[in-house]
């Protein structure tokens, strides 16, 4: 900017201020029941934030390496959800909380399941159940899975490990108890061998974070862009770890931070808002129930502050309806015939134009469509302007296609407007990428349905008596220009003019066909037509200016005929005649006029609220 | 439409879709353990679904009243909460799942708190901490509570209510542990009857439906739009519903739907998806764990069919940008003179104007902020244009004040565009009610900055040789106007002109002061400034048409000085001296046309994609 220095961002400036505040919080020991986690750093602190777009913010001590531990399940089950599919999976784990703590022993009765993937027992049998002929595969299935997940070759901690086994006999004799309840086939030290590596495998806060976030994101990697796991197997891991992943502690904090999560007795914790964001954490003093004391801290403090509660209601209402209007109160840039404009002045209203907004889902889109099947009194073309719909979820895309199938059975056209023109509505009649060309072709079609039927056949002719900037000259002008006209056709595609240092003052009626003017716009730069003339109109290279830097044109848009006045024929009756040549200018600037008022039209139309069916309100803060 | 017939609602028929295959169903068997519940006739199925702006969508036997039962659970937590506060609750009902039946007897070890507020002992517990005096009183605040959900009066069925008592005995034992335990209070015949009543309130699926929904909206029915409950409190209960409201099926619940619920033994069952939709089913035949089974197998289709579940990530990206332009790339629709449009065309990069998008929330924000830092080279004025948010939660309002507060102590002024001028972000410089007014202003200050230092101490004033049409006259023809030119002093606010049958032809030169035009838009209708006129430039009453049906006026901003040349005196100067008019007239034309090419320009902005920083894509299907 202006100054120099760095732009401070808004979401680290907070993220510092939570880790601040709930870095002061000394509460909750280090976990000894594995020797080695108890060597671990109290006052260590990381707390990092991963975006859907591969952005990490991160704060304190993030890039220390700790071991996984607990984190590791969710991820585990989502290996072997998408490894073995998910009934394979739940009929040998279920999915139920079971209001106890990590070492619960108890299983189904009936089923020999463990209550849950999230305790140790539930998470024996799904690591034993990726893919891999033997346990040395599965471990590195294992290994791969969560280094896909982190975005990032991770390793193991050999010491936290040796650990981990000298001291594991409580989850050995879970796995005994499995095997022996008909839950886990083979070798259980092998088993368990997989499940303690996964559990040494090392990770940072930030590694967390984007472990998380390619669990919300639906399974794919922010940083590599990878797909880990599909988007049914994210949406099973969610909610299992709403339901299950801090244990016995599982309902309060879902209450309290609203964020799906999995804790580990090392201190790490990872949480998701669904779409949204990855949060990752680590700190090694836990509190009774073996999470992190200053991540519940920090999670609830970091929803509160950025609203991320799963379950909070959005402000505001839903409406997907920018605007709606009809044809009568809005018209395209074409230059159409006095003749043209008395049909769309008082047939105008058979078109409607519907401006979509925001994001598209069921609850949206349906309030947009009771809005259009409600207000729908004859109603011939309806155009559904896409351009200000940032997202659209399949079930909109649904039932948009649904309504549009619906109403042409009722004698309802329909078209979209939609950025390149890439409407996502299957059943539309057509699709434009600008919604002045589609107001511009329903115009066309209503014209074309009422004007006299002789024309409906043949090519539209303007002859120049009847040329919307002739045919109201005073008496006698007409005939002195007539035998100055030269006739000019253009192939479709043609360019008429483009701009150049001194402009031609020749003036071109158009007398079959059609011209569009467009200006360059974007990166890389497309043609926009910004205006259409058919038969009947007049247009002079006076609009194409100077000092304007960027490509203006006229084109013909189909095989066209103009009769033309050139600058030598109007410098030549300039001194024979010059109340015709002024009476002529008159009757451009009335044109040029006229035009101008459309624009500003539509214009006014673009930047002002119009009256809207179902009264949205756009509340803002 | 054309035709009169009906439109068919897409979500009703697909609605009715679903009810038509799930009551194919014919598993479970109706509930008996209360025996009044055992004459429910098992062939009933009634479906409905409300929305947020009070719309219910109803299939099948929607009117059939029912006694609500345990669905009663999260609306009496709901009161509880709201009458006592969440700490106050918590004391005496956790929040943990139980793992176990709607019967479980397991208190929390310790405190003697039963687990959490949907299982029977909790609920006991619950309905005895809402406000009233005695149980009397408890019970009508219970039932004036719940028929606040419903939106209408609801009443108890007696013949349940007496089987209830009877038959009570399991929840009798409950609620002497419970005070053995010192968790219930008072009189433990007197708590049960007010839990009793509360489960023998008769409701109809459409009656659950628009419950959800006023849990899902947080907290206001959408039928009645009063107030039940507080935001917070719905949060809390619906994650409660998420980890705990089909008792030991809630695990699985959660990971197939994807929808917070509650069941009852009678049959019916709430559901909701938070912010967008409530459902209600009822159906009696019930499966081993007392759960409604086409209730179980309707909602699991409409989630997948609607794509409705909780932790389903969204399609495409969340960026919150549609357009991200500099000032030299577009300019508003001020008429400008030359000198100023030059400094425009050399420093207008200096300001950048976002276009906001979508609903904002704290992802699309974030990413929208790092894509303004991120590209901010020499930009002195930013311009946020939010007409094209639909919303905003607070942490987005809060995320973008931060970074304007920012952005100004780096020297960037920020500037909003939104409806009706009302900036949500109280950090902005100013506000503006469309785009083109917070363009013009921008423009004004970086002019104003640029200008000759000797202009900026008063009030500018162009005579007449410097003004924009006349200073390229042929020599000679100013001088023969000069005389024929009147002065026309106007206060701020006087119109100029106005659109009548007879157009006055004189021409207004603005020397002081400025000039802007109006159209009505909307309804009620407002003006809409379409265009502004500054020193320098000049207006015509040709620019408003005679078949124009809407009000286009031309009014003073501020107190303006023109310089007239009358209808009058053109008419004479057109007798003496043809070729100073005709030169006058294509003078007016050129002018007119740039006032067209810029008017398009800025249209072309509006319906075109331009180029945009972090290249969002948007998908749409």
């Amino acid at each position: 900017m202006a100054d120099a220095g760095e732009i401070a961002s808004p979401v680290q400036e907070l993220l510092d201020e939570v880790h601040e505040r709930i870095g002061e919080i000394t509460d909750g020991s280090v976990a000894t029941y594995i020797p080695a986690l108890g060597k671990a750093d109290p006052k260590l602190f990381g707390l990092a934030l991963a975006t859907r777009d591969g952005h990490v913010y991160e704060s304190g001590d993030t890039g220390v390496p700790f071991t996984i531990q607990s984190v590791s399940k969710p991820f585990v089950y989502a290996l072997a959800l998408h490894d073995r599919g998910l009934n394979a999976v739940l009929r040998k784990v279920g999915v139920e909380p079971t209001g106890e703590g990590f070492d619960a022993i108890r299983l189904e009765a009936g089923t020999g399941r463990p209550l849950n993937p999230m305790v140790n027992a539930g998470a024996i049998v799904t690591a034993s159940m990726v893919d891999g002929d033997d346990w040395g595969q599965r471990f590195q299935r294992i290994l791969d899975g969560l280094s896909a997940f982190a975005g990032r070759d991770l390793s193991i901690d050999h010491e936290v490990l040796a650990s981990e086994e000298r001291t594991g006999d409580h989850n050995r004799a879970l796995g005994y108890l499995l095997r022996n309840a008909g839950t886990l086939d083979g070798d259980v030290d092998e088993a368990l061998s997989v499940y303690f590596m996964a559990c040494s495998t090392l990770v940072t806060a930030r590694d967390l974070a984007v472990m998380a976030m390619t669990l919300s994101s639906g399974g794919v990697n922010p940083l590599t862009g990878r797909r880990v796991v599909g988007t049914d197997t994210t949406e099973h891991v969610m909610a299992v770890m709403a339901t299950s992943g801090t244990y016995d502690f599982a309902g309060e904090w879902l209450l309290r931070s609203g964020l799906p999560a999995k804790s580990g007795v090392a201190g790490g914790l990872a949480a998701v808002l669904p779409s949204q964001l990855g949060i990752g954490v680590y700190s090694p003093p836990l509190d009774a129930r073996g999470t992190s004391v200053r991540a519940i801290a920090a999670c609830q403090e970091l929803s509160s502050r950025f609203g991320l509660h799963l379950m909070r209601p959005v402000t505001g209402t839903t409406s997907a309806i920018h605007r709606y209007l009809r044809g009568d109160a809005v018209s395209s840039q074409r230059s159409r015939r006095f003749a043209e404009r008395e049909i769309l002045r008082t047939r105008g209203r058979a078109i409607a134009l519907c401006e979509l907004q925001g994001d598209l889902g069921f609850a949206s889109t349906d309030v947009a469509v009771r809005a259009i099947t409600g207000d729908h009194e004859n109603v011939r073309w309806l155009i559904l302007d896409l351009h200000r719909v940032a997202r659209a979820e399949p079930v909109a895309v649904n039932l948009l296609d649904t309504l549009v199938r619906e109403l042409r059975e009722h004698g309802v056209t329909t078209v979209v407007a939609a950025e390149a023109a890439r409407s996502p509505l299957a059943s539309a009649e057509a699709a434009f990428a600008s919604l002045d060309e589609a107001l511009e072709w329903c115009e066309d079609a209503l014209v074309a349905e009422t004007g006299p039927p002789q024309e409906a056949d043949r090519p539209e002719v303007v002859p120049l008596p009847e040329q919307d900037v002739l045919r109201d000259l005073p008496a006698g002008v007409l005939e002195a220009l007539a035998p100055l006209f030269e006739e000019r056709r253009l192939a479709s595609g043609e360019v008429l003019f483009s701009p150049r240092d001194e402009p031609d003052e020749s003036l071109y009626f158009v007398v079959s066909g059609g011209l569009v003017a467009q200006v360059m716009e974007g990166d890389p730069a497309v043609p926009v037509q910004v205006a259409s003339m058919g038969p009947g109109t007049a247009v002079t290279e006076l609009t194409v200016r100077r000092d304007d830097p960027r490509a203006y044109r006229v084109v013909a848009a189909e095989p066209t005929v103009c009769q033309v006045l050139t600058d030598a024929a109007l410098k030549r009756l300039e001194r024979d005649r010059p109340q015709a040549v002024e009476a002529l200018h008159w009757a451009m600037a009335r044109s040029l006029a006229a035009r101008l008022r459309r624009a500003d039209r539509l214009l006014a139309a673009h930047v002002a609220s119009g009256p809207r069916p179902g009264k949205p309100e756009r509340e803002l803060g």
